[in-house]
């Protein structure tokens, strides 16, 4: 069968929420779902936090897995905040795959 | 004349400056300095504010230096906290250099 498309199902979403979902969702990625590659994406001030979370998830819970970071980009979006002015906020998208 | 070694000289560690410092640090090294590659350096929460300083080096101050990101590592440290106890800290290297 061949490779699955990159969908929007294989992106996690860095927010606000306890930070083992996030490894968890990563984690079961990998493991019960089969991903061959996992998008780890965060805006702003959430991005220390994607960091973080491909750090733990490749070092501490997928050691045997051979799972790897594979690309890193960081980019800039601009936002209108609520006072309607035009503010940039930075981003970081962590591509990590299956050797 | 060779090029220049790499030292902790082009190296910029990001802390709690204010955000200015960081980026007229960036930005100085490659107009005044002659740089040609620089690598940004954070830790923990600071890792959001060392892609902001990447950010806006490259694209609002370096814009017509051609200075791009050739490579970002992410990685993990362990250190001992005040109560003795080995915790995890991420990190990130963002390696600018110029095309």
């Amino acid at each position: 069968m061949a490779e699955k498309p990159k969908t929007e199902e294989n992106t996690i979403f860095i927010g606000g929420k306890p930070f083992m979902n996030y490894v968890t969702g990563v984690v079961m990625q990998f493991t019960t779902k089969g991903a061959k590659e996992v998008i780890i994406k965060a805006r702003g001030k959430f991005i220390a936090r994607a960091v973080d979370v491909a750090e733990v998830s490749t070092k501490r819970f997928l050691k045997e897995h051979h799972i790897v970071v594979k690309d890193i980009k960081i980019n800039s979006e601009e936002f209108e905040n609520k006072e309607g002015k035009k503010v940039n906020v930075s981003t970081i998208d962590i591509t990590l795959i299956k050797k």
